[in-house]
């Protein structure tokens, strides 16, 4: 017989269910009214609407993609020239974990040395400065975008303030500012955040709001806050096989998550888990790696802890330290049960 | 107030509509279920093998990608080496509407000419023919792939013995055979078709099974019939923007197409409506400009007819033609009701 | 004992020998002195003032590249946004004898039928007219950017007529135009030919002159009448590997070139050659296939001519005729000497 | 009036000449002999064999394309699959001074730590194992390909036993071996070098011999010990246009290169230059930042120093230095002349 105890508790990540309960309800309401293809559809056109106004950017124009490879490489192909390159943390998603699909559309991504999964405006400020006192430079790939994730692929955030200067220098050198928003929801939810979708849209030439992560079936909502900043960047989506023939279902979802602060809420859920979370975790004495107030969380584990908690709790793993600890995930999300929570508390 | 007779019917097209109800209802009871990320899940598992067994193809492998633009453009680049360019009808879907999305990957798209949206055997042995005798052939793009589409664009289908006829060339010259199945199900619910999936299986290098325009949300299955045809082709998906992490959604719906025939009973609805239709339209004595048995229709009509018609009936618009006709695509799908049908062979 | 009637004659193409003697002198001369590399010369300084003069066109912006493929591959990348195609004859070089360079750098070649090598502006204004008028435009290939080569392929001329009026389609479409002048020295010289470098300069957005068939060892200069064109050019010449470390070796044969009208006068001996033998030709009844005013020449030989003078005359091979007759082609150049081609008309 | 003393004296590069006379000399007598294009000529044909020969490699494919990043961008393009990228050092020429021509060709090229300029097979193995070992690996890029350059772009020397060791981690992980040899000669030519053309030929999969920076008009002749390594790789250069119509351009400067040693001795006027200079440096007191046994010699100069130095001999700028230094190049050829050598050591 199956027992409460004996029961896997999942935090491995934060796409391991389905969706919002909103959202299947306004699929199955709306499932066969009739409505145009490819993203001409009227819940499309709400979404895009109720974006812009989150966003405050009433000139914005809103796409929906599929997913957060597919987003970063359609959105930085469209943004650079051939000779030009992305910035990023040496640990960005870009850098790492897509198969080298910005290279894929023929454009290098710098890797820049980062604390915390961060890039500081120094950082990158050197890095487009010394290309620009290059002699030679006309040999180089020319720095042409900046790519940061908020929150980071470390949970960690991004202040306003950083935000602000790193936006400063993008514009110094004439550089582009692209934030992917993947986990969004749960920077939005942070007490410690002070960036706002508004401050996205005044610091970014482009951003993406992630629905995969935090809550949606699939879908993200790229913002480019000035319109027709990549004229034509329905004809790249399309070549990018990023184009929904059903656009309907993506705008149905981001409707529905920018409707009585869904997304929002979904991010709260997570991070309301992760504080509680966090602190006991704090109380019993784990070695948190990094200090992150989002939906991720990093702890070392000797051999021992690890083999205890991985019975019981299905995280994610992260990395072997020299030191012969394992760096392990947890990730609560919007589907994160008080519950769980609980359990999980309980067990460490 | 508005009545029925003045209400729009809609045969624009067959992805105006959410999907079959089955594939909600699943959607909603595996929910909150906890699963692996990027297709490791139960669900695709499932899906896979179920496939397999309608392909009578037990070591094939199966991949869910998200549209039919991605898909094309996915096996294309993988089935083919970079000198290599890949042979198509002048009307086949990558051939016009897909931005290029081929050639973006590096591949020429060779166009032949076709009858009724179909490639002929022969014009395809005369293109490879003509290049494998010609001693300038190391200057040219080699064929490297066959592309056709079962359904065509034109709606109409490949017979069995063409197909053989196809393949045995492509074999003869080192071509793959990649079969683009957008519409399948309704090439598999024709009477008049005799192209089942294990022959798609014995037949073909690789093809797809369409979800997107018969009755998913999203979705389209490649199957590769012989395991490992392309080694990584895990990575080249992810690199092509078109893993969705929550893999599962894909598997989901292809798990409940391929239970109880549900694929192919989507495929029937949009047959029937569509013989009917047909039936009326030769009746009353409109002029079919190709003889399609599927679940497009086209119809060429006089400016009178076009504009009466077009105020109760929403047709897909297909081009002008020199004698001042317009022809018009009335498509059926999974979607159609029979009371639409009967008011619009009402209205005809 | 090896006598004069017996040694073969060869006309197979205009690529067979080094280059032009005064070419060679000036490379001796200037070979010890030291000078920057990439183009950053003095000679290449001074070839680019003199193409400028030549063209009428003092803010041109000049490049030397290596190869034709080469300088089409990179001046067509570097015209077009990832979204929009060339449009070229079908039979154009970038067409058909490239390996499909293009679209390696991600544009397709849309093919346009042509005569006699020749596009018309009908038909391209067709090509571009049908795609703006159509509405799912967004879904195809734009076309943003014509090819023509001067002379064509099949040695054929545009008449400065034909080119101004693509060149005004092309800017009532908002397309570029570019010229591929891989033999335009046998056009210049041509007394059939009504269109200058000047007028170049004027109609095309970019033409590139030909060096490596029209005496040079290698080398094309891309010209771009209006400064800035294409910003950083240079860079996007490196990135394809078509930047000499040496420029300088470009920049002399340039200089050479355009010093004391050697280049028309290398195309003058071209022409003159391949006149006499055109009138050989048809005093003895011969077959021309095409009427071409350059230095090329396609003659229908029936099976026993073919036997016959290709046991004296190495002619290229161009096609097989339906009616048994093979189609060569005789091409002069300016290494054909008055002697050989005396021998070339006594063997006819 | 202009006297010896204050005439500028040029180090800054190796390419700043035309060519060695004897290669001048070939071109001038073979000027107008009649031959094949593309490198069917028996000029590249003999060169090809002399190649292999000089190789030990009797089955080798030797192509001649023009220039290096052109070389290395075909090469790496031919030998990886898209998924693939290629490992080389931080500092190497395709990571830093290539416009990023290999990510043009969609690669990830792989950047490793360095050590004067040379990467270790440690960090190398470190490198693919962590690939291996990562269970997330299909969702990064696999390591395919070892970029290497023999000397480096530091001047520095790979040993036979570095070497070894470096392709005994390639075969380890099966990853091809490429080594980047503009410079080769000047490898070749040094006392203290263990590694020759037939280590090279057993140890990589491709390499190619430098001739544009060592005595060469231009040219680089490419080399896959095995035959066939690359299939079709013909076409793939012509597709990245890097064939010559003039193959015999190159044919006749590589098989002059591989008569009487030219090739060697080119490289020991060099190093028998550089050698002086270094003992003069040293004992002069002069700072070099980098122990190079080649053709380039890297010294750190005080402003003072640096512009005393600067007024009579133009050097390559290579950094600035934040104790306020300017490290600068002095780099030899085989086009340095006794005198000259004599001259600089006079005004160190």
């Amino acid at each position: 017989m199956k027992t409460e105890q004996t029961e896997k508790l999942y935090f491995a990540s934060d796409y391991m269910e389905g969706t919002l309960p909103a959202i299947l309800q306004r699929l199955t309401e709306t499932n066969l009214v009739h409505s145009a293809g490819y993203g001409a559809d009227e819940f499309s056109a709400s979404a895009r609407q109720k974006i812009r106004e989150a966003c405050c950017a009433p000139e914005a124009d809103v796409f929906f993609l599929i997913g957060g490879t597919q987003a970063n490489a359609t959105v930085i192909d469209a943004m650079l020239r051939p000779y030009q390159g992305v910035i990023a943390a040496a640990t960005g998603h870009i850098s790492v974990h897509e198969v080298g699909a910005v290279e894929a559309g023929g454009h290098k991504v710098i890797p820049l040395p980062q604390e915390s999964g961060k890039l500081s405006a120094e950082a990158i400020r050197s890095c487009a400065g010394t290309y620009w006192k290059d002699e030679t430079r006309e040999h180089m790939v020319m720095p042409g975008l900046v790519y940061l994730s908020q929150p980071t692929e470390y949970g960690t955030l991004y202040s306003l303030e950083e935000l602000r200067a790193i936006s400063a220098v993008c514009r110094e050198y004439s550089m582009g500012l692209y934030v992917d928003g993947a986990r969004l929801a749960y920077a939005l939810a942070c007490p410690e955040n002070d960036v706002t979708l508004p401050d996205l849209a005044a610091l970014c030439d482009t951003f993406y709001i992630g629905g995969t992560k935090c809550g949606a079936l699939f879908g993200e909502a790229v913002v480019f806050p000035k319109h027709d900043t990549v004229p034509h960047f329905f004809s790249i989506v399309k070549q990018h096989g990023a184009l929904l023939a059903k656009g309907r279902i993506a705008g149905i979802q981001f409707d529905t998550l920018f409707t009585d602060n869904l997304y929002e809420q979904a991010g709260k859920t997570a991070i309301a888990a992760a504080d509680r979370i966090r602190a006991a975790l704090k109380e019993k004495g784990y070695r948190l790696t990094i200090d992150t107030p989002t939906n991720q969380i990093f702890i070392a584990l000797d051999p021992e802890q690890l083999q205890k908690l991985s019975e019981r709790v299905e995280m994610g793993f992260w990395e072997n330290r020299p030191d012969g600890t394992t760096v392990m995930r947890i990730a609560t999300s919007w589907a994160t049960s008080k519950e769980d929570t609980d359990r999980l508390i309980a067990a460490l």
